[in-house]
């Protein structure tokens, strides 16, 4: 191997695992989009590089290349114009497995190495895959930085550290010796290898392409799996730029280069069922719709399958000591990304009979109204609006809002706005309904977008049961709670336990209810109806390795 | 509480932890039925209690009994005429899920307490275990104390510690602190629960009901799930002797001793697709066939499903230096309980041109001769023969070895013994065949029972090829080798990384290729389809359980 990758990077490696167990902050990947960091020309040339992108060719290395394909729109307004390798699976395939063994033979730490060193590379070209991620999900600048970039990064790497563990944890030589009585013993060394399941399948999703890709890429890498990345056919870029470090890292290491492949579809001619139904794929990752993902752990058989599908986040407000801070959290939750995250809150729930504030005793109406006066302060700059909400990354989505606006009485209308960059963006803030909690077949299903609900209920009680029940009928990734009483904290908690949902408690401050830092926090739980893992923990990885004994007799 | 178990084993279980690690020798359960050991009236104490069980009801304490059941009959040829309690699914679910919270809340450390307890506990009456094991698996009494008893306690406790280390690997406080430039730092406070999948279901086998049936029982209750134990018809009473101690020791430590039930079924009347099917179950347990494994995985979505099914393990003799000891090892292999492991060897591969011993150039013919030869021996002490074939399980395995003389050339006719102490036990000899590498539909079936096939194949490589071409497709436990040539070693480890197999190299002494040892072995891969686990590893645990966070702002 021309350069030691492991050697490299195993102080990295070595405070990544460490930090996953004590879940204390820490990132290798600065999320400042800032020249002192990145270099003075790092923004202007990350921006000239995804220019350059546009309009041509992208090119990969890969067995059975038979043309190109490619339909990207950016949410933004206009055409990416990329023209991907189109690939024959037949050819593809038996050529990865043949690459499975020396990938395999290498090894937990020199894979991790590899691994480490393709996210600095990745690391390195933030500001490249800020605009790749941009213009692919509608996210807007800041945050495509960093979602798209720097925190997916952090996410992989978390995901190199548990795989390396998991892999690391066993001696993988043994001298075992068996006493006897007054005989000699009975000694056997033995020998234990890891084995990777066989091909694994990465099938992205379209709003979060690295940050919900990276964590299942790089624990099939890392435990040997080379991995299909099937990006959505309206979000290839940002994969496609990964595959591209990847085969550039794989190269230098001395592997071949489509270990990491990508094979691109359209909407019209998918190709996702037919690869996962592949029986040399052992292990698959999804993120996207419930619908698919049921398909695929009730078809995949074959394989390992870790889903992330969709489900109805809740907040439970009872009381707030500061009703300023709570709003404003909470208008900002909305706002984010257009709604367009697994995290964001839809259902508020909130006592009918109103509830107390450091602000005095608000009824109903007033909560509700304070909640849409909040969003609609929030964006009432539009640049500030502009560069939080994004643009909507799907024409579907935008229509969701239009018919979603007699669900129930509007508090807060959704409004298209302008985009200071972009004449044909995709730009809409929340709307914001009241319903009555009655009308559970309205608030009971996920309305993806900037759609949100207060729900009038007969009480807290009443609230956290339902956010309960909903959680556990449907799934739910996170809640929120907000509440100035111990107990109704502790009724509040042991619902989430019940129901496996994530809690953020009287969230006021600079940390959202849909956030979550790699590292210490988890992203689901893999216990309710919206995922069957959570990224990462250990349960995420030990699954997607083998181990094989050999034994003989001692010497 | 009214006793800290935790403090009390948790030497015992660090200990545990540390060796699956090294994967050194260790034990904390002696294998050897010796009064030194275990008390000098261990053994009659034992072998009466065991005989007070028999032809009365057998008491457990579950919610919705309604009646008896039970229908064993010993191998050795009598009914066992014990009655256990017939139990309402409908009563009994529920009333697992009200105890579940308490169990739950319990924590790791407290879990692994009350397990370990009961695994000394187990320990203590390994003689009785040994007997209600013998006259319901038919394995002799020496295997039956120590497979049954002895190590079937070492893969609990094995189980338990790997539970007990995955749960407790992450912190469950921490202070998150993220810079803020010049503005003061986020500070959240996070806490992390570990919570069950829900109930769990341990589907017993007839012939290894503890062995086979602890790691799950006890990385399901290790990790908070109530267990429902649902035995094998035949082979209910070592599994009820088992859940009997369960419930002591959980109602000591201040739980609902039901946390831990069982629930009977009758062939006729099977229940357990119907359990398996209930959405409160979340984990599921299987060792059996390959049929109703598969039937498993393919339907129980709504759980998590570990399966140990059947496969066809295979010897390649390439050559030795050590044929008497060669001869000698398989000889025992092929003898112990009658070839009804999951492990014993079926197919012998050996060139048809023969092979290279210390004993000169042997033929194909001689070398099946001399197998042939090493097991008659081997048996033709009639007192040491039925100590270590023990009894035909079921009627139909007797029948089989009959139906399967005419598949080949009998090397080797299976016989019918008399036993010494059991007039009515059924006793077999094994029967070994000689087949044609062409009769791939003979030897590439399992034929479960004392039916082992020596197959002359066009040479070393091509023996290899057909054993990984059966491991792939059907599956395999294990796998053994002999060659003088380390050339062929390492193309017989290849093959073994690729198939997913354990592999015994050379084994000439007081080592089994049908044995494995808890804490340093492995049992199955979950590599092929002979098994979607390892027994035990930590994916055999991690999902088990999941996480819920909560996380504030710091104070």
């Amino acid at each position: 191997m021309a350069q030691d990758f492991y050697a490299k990077h195993q102080q990295t490696l070595d405070k990544a695992i460490e930090v996953t167990r004590t879940r204390e902050f820490w990132s290798p990947y600065p999320e400042m989009p800032s020249g002192k960091i990145y270099g003075e020309n790092a923004a202007s040339e990350g921006e000239a590089a995804f220019k350059a992108r546009l309009n041509r060719p992208f090119e990969l290395e890969m067995p059975g290349i038979e043309g190109e394909i490619g339909e990207e729109h950016s949410p933004y307004g206009f055409d990416l114009g990329i023209r991907y390798p189109r690939v024959d699976i037949d050819t593809l395939i038996p050529a990865m497995q043949s690459s499975l063994k020396a990938w395999r033979d290498a090894g937990p730490e020199q894979r991790a190495g590899v691994c480490a060193e393709i996210l600095e590379r990745l690391n390195r070209r933030s500001f490249e895959m800020g605009h790749a991620v941009m213009h692919t999900t509608g996210q807007a600048f800041m945050m495509a930085f960093q979602a798209g970039g720097t925190h997916a990064q952090d996410r992989g790497l978390e995901a190199v550290a548990y795989a390396l563990e998991a892999q690391t944890r066993t001696a993988s030589d043994a001298r075992w010796v068996k006493p006897q009585g007054k005989r000699d013993p009975l000694e056997m060394d033995k020998h234990f290898r890891v084995i990777p399941r066989g091909l694994a399948l990465m099938i992205g999703v379209s709003t979060f392409p690295t940050w919900n890709g990276y964590p299942g890429l790089f624990a099939s890498l890392a435990t040997g799996n080379p991995v299909i990345v099937k990006p959505h056919p309206h979000t290839v870029l940002p994969l496609a730029i990964t595959v591209e470090v990847c085969q550039q890292v794989l190269r230098e290491a001395g592997f071949d280069p489509w270990i990491v492949s990508m094979v691109v579809d359209t909407r019209e001619a998918p190709v996702t069922k037919e690869l996962a139904l592949r029986e040399e794929i052992g292990v698959i990752d999804f993120t996207g719709s419930s619908e698919f993902g049921e398909w695929l752990e009730r078809n995949c058989h074959h394989a390992q399958v870790y889903t992330e599908k969709a489900g109805v986040n809740s907040i439970v407000i009872d009381s707030t000591d500061n009703l300023k801070g709570m709003v404003q959290n909470l208008a900002f939750s909305l706002s984010l990304y257009s709604g367009q995250m697994c995290t964001t809150p839809q259902d508020i729930f909130v006592p009918r009979d109103g509830i107390e504030t450091d602000q005095g005793h608000l009824s109903f109406d007033e909560v509700a109204s304070a909640i849409a006066e909040g969003v609609r302060k929030f964006l009432s700059d539009n640049d500030r609006a502009t560069a939080v909400l994004g643009a909507i990354q799907a024409p579907v989505t935008a229509d969701r809002i239009e018919e979603s606006t007699s669900l129930g009485e509007v508090v807060l209308a959704s409004e298209a706005r302008e985009h200071p960059e972009f004449e044909n963006a995709r730009v809409r803030t929340p709307l914001i309904l009241k319903v009555d909690s009655a009308d559970e077949d309205t608030y009971g299903r996920e309305l993806f977008g900037p759609i949100a609900m207060v729900i009038a209920t007969d009480g807290t009680d009443d609230s956290i049961d339902r956010a309960r029940r909903l959680a556990k009928s449907k799934g739910a990734i996170t809640w929120g709670v907000y509440a100035s009483d111990e107990v109704v904290l502790e009724r509040m908690e042991a619902a989430a336990l019940d129901a496996g949902v994530s809690l953020s408690v009287n969230l006021t401050g600079g940390v959202y209810v849909n956030q979550t830092a790699a590292f210490s926090d988890y992203h689901a739980t893999g216990a309710n109806p919206a995922a069957n893992a959570c990224l990462c923990d250990s349960a995420f990885v030990a699954n997607r390795f083998r181990v094989v004994e050999t034994r003989r007799h001692a010497a």
